[in-house]
């Protein structure tokens, strides 16, 4: 019966050859590392033999629970859980086997029990031959990218056996910011999801997790200075992130060397926001009288900076990030424009009728408020659209439809660093290979000077919340937003869509055997797909 | 701290106010019913008393395995599983308590044991009153669909209690053919999925699953008669449907009162077959050459004739359904034409030129031959629009594009009977509340007189297999899919789009909370939701 198994076998991968996708010479390699030379010589690797290992040399040791952690989960990626554990002891060594693979973190400060930041050094050096690997770091990040190129080297052959080519490998990310923004107030997203989702962003090299945590529809952050807003503000009981739900995240995050950059979107966005803390919106006005609905952030009352202060003063301590996103977009002004008492304000201001720049008094007020805490602030587009007086190191994020290269052109004229997130909203949904689209994005393929091009320090892909939500978040997310991952990490001249193609549908089924249900790009199968199709 | 939760819980409630669509006085029922009237008077529901019984009269009983079944799965639907188990026993009985349903079926031949087919009586009278509520049917199919519309009509007050509403119900479908098409041949889909999305359609009232099983990329289909078929032309071992799988989906499907079509698409969407089946594809020539390469089904061969009988057999006794469905959509001739043999056999049968006289000979060998086993036949629009000579009984299913109405005149015009498709694609997906546009089709807004109208048999929901799989099909298909549910269903005048969207927003999170990973309509959440969101 077993030679009937392999004669099947055989007959189906020939079957199958017309629909999938041909080898790629990089192999599944995703992002393309920046410069590699990959031999055709193999090492074999066995379970029970391979070590991963800190090397000679390291200034990190079996101290550092973040590189403890990834030896351990790169080994489960590599080799699985359990189906080689029957595999025969008694076996000869191989005369070519990759024994283990050492890892070594070159600078004196590992940055082990640190958070990951923009300035984050992410390069490593990869050397794979007999009979052991070394990856060089200068710090823990690059080595946490180095152990996913390690992962994404090693292969099976037709019997089942692990193996390697021999490599040689150098790289490091084009942009240091690389993003995935979540929505969890336009519906609640449980923390596995976001979980498997730092997972995936891991498997792409991203390492920002822009959460969009609260907004008009919902308030599920449980503030610990001002519980009412989540206890009023959010969905149900049930649809609240608490204290402990959020250190959660943020040191899973920080495991994977990934950023965890919350957004506190004010002042629209906010409708939530009123419900737990009074007097924080405008009371909208029909005629003379208030209409009972309510607008934007109240800009005119000490009492809304009062409570800003304190709320940022608990982000500050909650995020450890250097950076916090103020959101600032969308601010519709008819409310504003209804109040009298708005009005009588912004004539004592002078200015005039001009609602734009009573937002910009708010938001400068609240950028203040985050620099006077020695934090740095990320803003919408229109933040800097409106003329607001904003630090150098603010950063603007370009979110608006077709004109962003202009938009990059005069951010980055005004000499601000900017994140384009434009071309890569991913909650728009197409028929077909969208992802060609967000694959084609060159970010940096506008007008300006080089020193316009170097304040561009990356990109995000965003999927917004509207229709989205645990039911459907992972397979939408991904494998679309990898195209982001790939354009953000690699060189800018690897844009071969074919080559693409071939990785990415190789990249895709991998993500399904590691755990993440990212969906097909075409017609086609994954070889291990199990009986449930992941 | 119980008091702290309940507050907790009213205010939770209030804030979500905004974005939790209003009550539908239908409350959560999804199709509509064809008369309904729900009285304010609620009857209480203990799960540890409540049982649905057979009741007097019932040409069914206890050996009736398919209610006996249904009965389990619906009381498992209503109260869930476990949450109720510590309920306290000493509870006195309400004053107005619900005791049992009492399901009896009135025709003497109740249908158990036989399969479902276009013909099947779905219709029922359900009426709710102290102390026992009334299922009569006509036969078991009615009683599936009746049970499913008593289930959604008992609903949790904020205790946790179970209620209905007194209620007088007396339904039946306004088209008989309400289909899903699944494609497992571009994807394959694990059995899990199938048996998922059949579960879902049941809580749609849909009573047709259209398995297009086979096509150019695989043929997952493991015949008896010529096992190479799968053998060489599945994606691999993994991905086929042995009999068993086959037997498995057909038994569950009948038990959900659901026909299982399968289609076996000829002759073009058969590259998959030629690899198992030697000589049965055309060879492409390049100028005087074979090229290699294979084109549609070989008409000019009696070898294919054979072969397609003895298949045809095999499927007849394999599907118990009267219907097989055998494509004959899309064949495209540029193979055909480059062969010599084939122009030479046209000439010789006076086809001149014309290779829709090459397809409609071998369609009408092949109805001919679906005719002889005692089966009839459904085919795509092309077979009818080249001119094939079709029995009147042959149906015929529309799918092309914008001009549908127009096909649909045509078709019915001739005497055939119809299903409609074309406005159903779910595979083409797009930003947004699709679901309003598939639930604003009238399938009989078209030019014909009534007796062309009644020839519409209905209309199918298709999930093309491009880009589904396993991950990603549940969230796409629904709930998208039970717009089309309602429509096929219920009145013509059911067309209130911000009632439906009220309905069918509690109706997702119904199926959600049965274990269908449906996404949202739009924002806002689910009560129910557990922590992984489903």
């Amino acid at each position: 019966m077993e030679l009937l198994r392999v004669l099947w076998w055989v007959s189906a991968t020939l079957a199958a050859s017309a629909t999938v996708p041909e080898s790629s010479r990089f192999g599944a390699l995703w992002p393309l590392p920046r410069s590699l030379h990959i031999s055709p010589a193999r090492l074999q690797l066995a379970p029970k033999r391979f070590q991963i290992l800190h090397g000679s040399g390291s200034s990190a040791g079996p101290r550092c629970s973040l590189l403890q952690d990834a030896f351990r989960r790169y080994y489960g990626y590599i080799f699985g859980y359990s189906k080689w554990q029957n595999h025969d002891e008694k076996q000869p060594l191989s005369e070519t086997e990759l024994f283990s693979l050492q890892v070594i973190i070159t600078s004196e400060d590992s940055e082990c029990d640190k958070y990951p930041g923009v300035e984050s050094d992410e390069s490593y050096q990869l050397q794979v031959s007999e009979p052991t690997a070394v990856l060089k770091a200068s710090k823990v990040w690059g080595a946490l990218r180095g152990l996913e190129t390690f992962s994404q080297l090693v292969n099976e052959d037709d019997y089942g056996s692990f193996f390697i080519n021999e490599s040689d490998i150098s790289d490091s990310p084009r942009f240091a910011h690389r993003g995935i923004l979540l929505d969890t107030s336009r519906h609640f997203l449980p923390l596995k999801s976001i979980l498997i989702n730092l997972d995936a962003m891991a498997f792409n090299k991203f390492n920002v997790f822009h959460w969009h945590i609260v907004d008009d529809q919902s308030f599920p952050y449980q503030s610990i200075t001002f519980p009412e807003l989540s206890a009023q503000g959010a969905y149900s009981y049930n649809h609240v992130y608490t204290p402990t739900d959020v250190r959660l995240v943020i040191d899973y995050a920080r495991l994977r060397g990934i950023r965890v950059i919350p957004e506190f979107d004010t002042p629209g966005h906010t409708e939530s926001w009123g419900k737990g803390q009074k007097d924080f919106l405008t009371p909208c006005y029909n005629g003379k009288h208030p209409s009972g609905s309510y607008g934007p952030v109240n800009p005119i009352l000490n009492t809304t900076y009062d409570f800003m202060l304190q709320l940022l003063k608990e982000i500050r301590t909650v995020f450890p990030d250097e950076y916090i996103h103020l959101g600032g977009d969308e601010v519709d002004f008819t409310c504003w424009r209804s109040n009298p008492d708005v009005s009588e304000f912004m004539k004592e201001r002078g200015f005039s009728h001009s609602y734009t720049k009573l937002e910009s008094y708010y938001i400068e007020k609240i950028l203040d408020m985050v620099s006077s805490l020695n934090k740095k602030s990320i803003v919408w587009q229109e933040v800097f659209d409106n003329g607001v007086q904003l630090q150098p190191d603010t950063i603007v994020e370009v979110w608006m439809g077709t004109l962003y290269k202009e938009e990059l052109r005069r951010v980055t004229k005004e000499g601000h660093p900017a994140i384009l997130a434009a071309p890569w909203y991913l909650d728009y949904i197409s028929y077909g290979q969208d992802w060609k689209k967000y694959y084609s994005v060159e970010p940096l393929d506008f007008l300006g000077c080089r020193a316009q091009k170097e304040l561009v320090v990356g990109g995000e892909a965003c999927l917004w919340g509207e229709y989205v939500d645990a039911t459907n978040l992972t397979p939408r997310l991904w494998p679309r937003a990898s195209a982001v991952g790939e354009r953000l990490w690699s060189s800018k001249n690897v844009t071969d869509i074919a080559d693409a193609y071939n990785r990415l549908t190789e990249h895709r089924c991998r993500m399904l055997r590691r755990g993440v249900a990212a969906e097909p790009l075409f017609v086609g199968y994954c070889s291990n797909e199990t009986g449930d199709g992941t």
